[in-house]
């Protein structure tokens, strides 16, 4: 089923093309979401309720729900699933709350006092996916940490279910969030609406959150075309597991069909320090995917997916740090000397009881995390993602004669003679 | 010569208009940058040495300085412009090497433990304008907190003189860097060979720095293009005074000036608490203006400049919020009030002797900021520019417990059976 190599016989180019992802696999659906843009931009509430119409099947009067309506909402899940959702919230308020520091002032020379202050983003636009899938988690995510940065306005686009009203459980978390309004809209129109306002919808600073493919094209777009900003790129997700002689081939199966169950793109990937492993992971991800609900999706998915068999655990970590995956699972009993080694990933899973899902849904840590290779460079979804560090410097009479001249012959050699006469002038 | 508005007859439309720039203003070179970029792609270091003749009037037969030649380069420099270069270098290292912290962890329940890690961007790319204008200044912001984050690999590109080489105060700060190789590479192409690798420049994950407008669309290009990342969208610089009548209206003009030489498209706004100010910066603008070598460069920039007439330090806060500077001054005895009412700035100078120039070169802060009122959501660059965050979980057998069922509840409301799965198996 799964194509399976051997490290020792991948090339650096083989190796190239394997961590290798697709960036921009939407580039045909460019003209559609420009359109998009465009008309909302244009035409404001009047475009959204005609979209509302036109992909949601679903004729709105109001463009939002009120705390009424959200209450009546949340009311009609059951008790253990309020319970479920209100852990999640804590476990994951819990975590990010160590997030928010204050830091220290710095004195860079006596009389020269240097510090940042941590301001929230005033305006943030949470999307949460909607339609088919359900993603209440998704909220909890975005709302938890925009909650403990003090985001002023935080405004939630979802799509309308075809009655004009969305999920309980979505509604149970706006709850828990203390939010009281949510924006029935979906796909790149929400993401335009929220960009540029409309009557209904503010526009925001920056936008959060997963989608489509026309929402993740709407937010690049968006991103290169006004002063709005994303929380990141965003593909297909993804897991990478490594796994050595201590593993369970039963677990692994299972976190690897937990990925594979997302969508058709995404990917799974096992690398493992024996043939042993690998095969006793493809027997049992044969009997696993048989009684999966999603079953036809997970097969697709399977089909981008591969296994890289390695002598060591070091090769194995070499292969992940190249690949930067979204989600790193160590299922080995000597995953604590593998942290060091951890250079490019999203989020990390230590050890045999460990899986994905306790951080895409209850940890604590975020699910928001950083895919197609992007772990080389970005962070995964923080406090530190809603907010800004603004730097704040004061300097003294004594600070200005320590610093002064130097600034002065700074500023003329990079020939720039207003900036020394603002010093000049200041030590008369 | 300024435009003088009063606060209180603007209503909200003008407001908005005072306070927006103009975001793409180079989209007439959108395809002039497409075609370099496509040019450095498929030819690579031959593209190069082609555009090094075409732009910089060089022909190139190394596309590099090694450390032999910036060592030479380096002891052009007088001892004074050493130690000026050597004190920034300092204080920009005091100052940054706080923000690198260790991260607790966390147990959000019983055997279940999360928290953070940080990890360098491997590969980063530096771009530093050269030319006409020479910022040294621009290496050490860039390279010191590149330095304090450990980046393994950090690529400087800088467009070569017309006799090949660089200038010896960037050789110097090289040299403090220990940063032993620059690129010969400037415009455009250099961000194209940052973000593809030709056979002499490495592909980096991250390019920084500033430049003129092919340099910041080639940015905003590979962004939206590749799986490479940027530090923020760049737009002309700008400065916003505030102040009240215990303001010396030459620093006030001196300060204005000083943005003002950066370039005809900078932007100095003043607020000010009385017209007596503001007519009084007028004539000192004059005057001042006469003295200055970039004086026709500073008057057409003072040409996209205004002032604001208000009758309270908090109204002209309300008004610097709304612009959001990249530099906001505080000239007035009462500064301290006023840094909690700061809520979108990049860098914020306090009090009558903390001029900007001091902050763009040596109080320790970092002068890369966020323009265009991108400081609504982003941050100046900073070590955690440098740096990834990436969350790890460790669940004990007594964490499984506390948290598994919780997890299969919120799978199984999402639909998402796999998920669930990988949380069962574990309990059996």
């Amino acid at each position: 089923m799964l194509k399976t190599y051997l490290y020792k016989d991948l090339n650096k180019e083989k190796i190239q093309e394997l961590v290798s992802r697709n960036t921009d696999p939407n580039h045909a659906i460019q003209d559609t979401v420009l359109n998009i843009i465009e008309e909302v931009k244009k035409h404001g509430d009047a475009a959204l309720k005609s979209y509302a119409k036109q992909f949601d099947k679903v004729e709105l009067e109001e463009l939002y729900l009120g705390q009424d309506e959200i209450d009546a909402l949340a009311m009609g899940i059951s008790r253990d699933q309020m319970r479920a959702l209100e852990i999640a919230f804590q476990n994951i308020h819990k975590f990010h709350q160590t997030q928010l520091k204050r830091e220290r002032t710095v004195e860079t020379m006596p009389g020269v006092k240097c510090w940042r202050e941590v301001r929230p983003i005033e305006k943030v636009g949470l999307y949460i996916p909607g339609g088919s899938a359900v993603l209440p988690s998704t909220l909890l995510m975005l709302g938890v940490p925009a909650r403990i940065a003090g985001c002023k306005e935080i405004v939630v686009c979802s799509p309308p279910q075809n009655n004009g009203k969305i999920n309980g459980f979505v509604a149970y978390c706006l709850k828990l969030l203390q939010i009281n309004k949510i924006y029935l809209v979906g796909g790149a129109q929400a993401v335009a609406a929220m960009a540029f306002g409309t009557e209904s919808i503010p526009k925001v600073n920056k936008i959060f959150g997963p989608g489509n493919q026309f929402v993740t094209k709407a937010k690049s777009i968006i991103q290169g075309l006004t002063d709005v900003s994303i929380d990141m790129p965003a593909g297909p997700s993804e897991v990478l597991v490594i796994a050595d002689e201590s593993a369970n081939p039963a677990y692994i199966a299972a976190d690897l069909l937990a990925q594979a169950e997302h969508g058709i793109d995404s990917q799974a990937i096992l690398v493992a320090t024996s043939e042993t492993i690998t095969e006793a992971v493809k027997k049992e991800l044969e009997s696993q995917l048989q009684i999966l609900p999603r079953k036809e999706l997970a097969e697709q998915a399977m089909k981008n997916s591969y296994m890289v068999v390695t002598e060591t655990l070091q090769e194995a970590m070499d292969f992940s740090n190249q690949y930067a995956p979204e989600h790193l699972i160590l299922e080995t009993n000597d995953w604590k000397p593998l942290i060091n080694k951890v250079l490019n990933a999203g989020s990390v899973f230590l050890g045999h009881l460990t899986p994905e899902s306790a951080g895409d849904y209850a940890s604590g840590t975020n699910h928001t995390l950083p895919t197609s290779g992007f772990a080389r460079s970005y962070s995964g979804v923080s406090v530190d993602s809603f907010v800004k560090k603004i730097t704040f410097q004061h300097i003294s009479e004594e600070g200005l004669e320590q610093i002064g001249s130097t600034v002065e012959i700074l500023a003329e050699l990079e020939g720039l003679h207003a900036h020394k006469n603002a010093v000049s002038i200041r030590k008369k």
